[in-house]
């Protein structure tokens, strides 16, 4: 069975707005059995919709195109699937009544052109949206379904997973689906990762397993891939194989964050994080409390950018700043240990460096920074130069953090 | 002139890694004065991705292919573009020295198989890697050039900016740039920023102006594109009626963030902000540090989780707590005015609420939430209903937040 995504929107083309969609639905896919072949984006014009959906209806099994089904004139979605497949349009009497209720929900003017969201193509399936006005679609297509879904992420996910996944699974079951597993490593690089596990694993690559290796900014990803009869095990059995290569350099697996990992931990141990940021800017808090149930072992962040605030919310001394700058182990250990201590809690990180593009000096050039692990028996600290632009620094600091809390844990 | 984008790894097609080459790429592109016409995702098998290379050739003047140069077994790009073009490949000495270099400057072992990545198909111009080992490739083609960057975006970037951009200026001038303005609203929906503005802008649109609308969460973009003679101009106007019609609705233009505006501002008028976050847990803190030079008037942002983090930092009242709880008018007040004190800053903002999925009550449901902007004149406070998943939850109410601030800072 092959499967297609196509997102429409001439924003995506110009570099205005991230795909975000293209990710979340091939997770969801891949979850439910289903790998997609192919995705493409295309912009806001007739042609080059109707010209993308007709190939990808032509070759596929399934296909689902994002966006274009509001209620503005650059929505040309709706009008453009219904002429390719040679349907008319008629009004969806529920729709309106939807897209009314909405409005008055909202105490918000209803401008006329809102109701061309209700206009359906004979024969489709409606999919009802919760968080907007634009329905979702699923046509029948000579090889199997065409599902239209709206643009904006909070409409378009809740349909995904209240309509279209339960529509799939009725209609079009997955085929020989392909278990993929995928073990996340950090800390060491990916030709060594390749070479340290792939003459161990040639039994089950000579039986049909798939190994690919997913480099990204500190880490590598070893995705295991098999199919068909025995998939599962052969999977497990390359997975042990992997682990007791890698050891505790794998710290995750499939779409594991290590924040999910660290909240865990401390949620099954019943032991308390307080973390103290200079450098990483509240970006280590911010991921550690989109876990759901952060709030029971995360007792607080501080983004202590000043002096000051590392005085005063921290109890960092103004002699160690005056003897080692603020860019110092010395301050990296006094803030773990301070954030430790203000919030009684059982393990703290810190941070603290330069995350460019000013600020570096022939000492302490852009890109150096110390990471502290405050825990019950001692405090770690250890140094880095990391080089790149301000974000990925950030991202990579608090990589380092949250993996350094991760191995204190280990038993 | 067409450009075409494509993107391999099957990892983009699992689901398991967000495609933000195709959004950082699109960006250079259009700044450069080229459109990106069409973006693909094809996995990394042999024919996928020589299919989607030979169409590609054959209908545009630019093709640019990401992924697949590394040095591991599932990195075919190399290959199969040179067995596409006809071309063998040689070592490239300076790469090899290259290579060598890197490895031993990070004091790792240096496995042979990372050698493969020396081999670049004869006449190619090799674009140098700064941040890793896999060069990029440039390649003549029947009608333009074929562009190979590696996958990992801090090698990509780079070597765009660096090589890429300058050779393109050179040999593929973009021909009748097209002009694109995007203005940014928050606080109204799609239909009516349409009906606001498209009547009066019916003159531009006569002469060739399009008009382009991207609901995001809370916000709409509204996006001028304009080509050929006077398309600046009739922008210009364009723009002008817009902001006539929005007012202070718009809050930025093209990719203006607004914690980049906020600090801006507050860097002009030689004012401070602290920040007290209960609900968005840090990403406030987050977005303002992202910004360079942040650190002149970013003086400190608290994650309070906890409500003895919310009295031991920012002096939050227990008799409070206990009357209204935590997520209330009351104590996003205590919070904003708490944190305003504790760092002397002009401006502090403060969010208390319930992100979810856990904590909802039938008082206060989940996605209530408080937010408060504490100036130097008074404290103002609002409070909303946002239903939706935890981390949509943060963003939103970060970019109220914000807004806020922004609209307490405007003359």
């Amino acid at each position: 069975m092959r499967v297609e995504l196509i997102n429409t929107g001439s924003e995506l083309l110009f570099g205005r707005v991230l795909n975000t969609h293209h990710h979340w639905l091939a997770q969801q896919l891949a979850r439910a059995g289903y790998t997609l072949a192919h995705q493409q984006t295309v912009p806001d014009s007739g042609e080059a919709i109707q010209a993308a959906a007709r190939e990808a209806i032509a070759r596929a099994e399934l296909v689902l195109i994002t966006g274009g089904l509001g209620p503005t004139s650059d929505d040309l979605t709706r009008q453009l699937i219904a002429e390719l497949l040679d349907l008319s349009l008629e009004e969806h009497a529920e729709t309106r009544d939807r897209i009314t209720a909405h409005f008055a929900n909202r105490n918000r003017p209803m401008p006329e052109p809102v109701f061309v969201q209700a206009q359906v193509p004979v024969g489709a399936t409606v999919l009802r949206n919760d968080h907007g006005t634009a329905p979702g679609l699923a046509l029948p297509t000579p090889r199997g379904w065409l599902i239209l879904l709206p643009g904006p992420p909070r409409e378009l996910r809740p349909m995904f997973t209240q309509a279209v996944a339960p529509l799939l699974a009725e209609k079009l079951p997955p085929e020989n689906p392909v278990t993929i597993r995928t073990l996340k490593t950090i800390g060491i690089g990916e030709t060594t990762v390749e070479q340290s596990i792939a003459p161990a694993l040639a039994e089950w690559i000579a039986v049909g397993l798939e190994i690919g290796y997913c480099a990204r900014a500190g880490e590598v990803d070893v995705r295991l891939t098999a199919s068909g009869e025995g998939a599962a095990d052969s999977i497990a059995q390359a997975e042990a194989v992997v682990r007791e290569k890698l050891g505790p350099q794998i710290y995750g697996v499939d779409d594991e964050q290590l924040e999910e990992i660290l909240i865990r931990q401390l949620t099954v141990s019943g032991q308390t994080l307080a973390v103290a940021e200079s450098c990483t800017g509240g970006l280590m808090a911010h991921r550690l409390t989109n876990v759901p149930g952060a709030s029971a072992v995360f007792l607080a962040g501080h983004c202590t950018y000043s002096n000051e605030a590392k005085q005063n919310t921290l109890g960092v001394l103004s002699e160690t700043l005056a003897e080692h700058g603020a860019v110092s182990e010395a301050i990296a250990r006094q803030m773990a240990e301070g954030a430790r201590a203000k919030h009684g809690a059982d393990y703290a990180l810190a941070t603290t460096g330069i995350a460019g593009p000013e600020g570096g000096t022939a000492e302490k050039p852009i890109g150096t920074v110390f990471i502290a692990c405050a825990t019950p028996e001692d405090t770690e600290v250890v140094s880095a130069r990391i080089a790149t632009d301000r974000e990925t620094f950030k991202q990579l600091v608090v990589q380092r953090a949250m993996n350094l809390l991760r191995l204190a844990q280990l038993p």
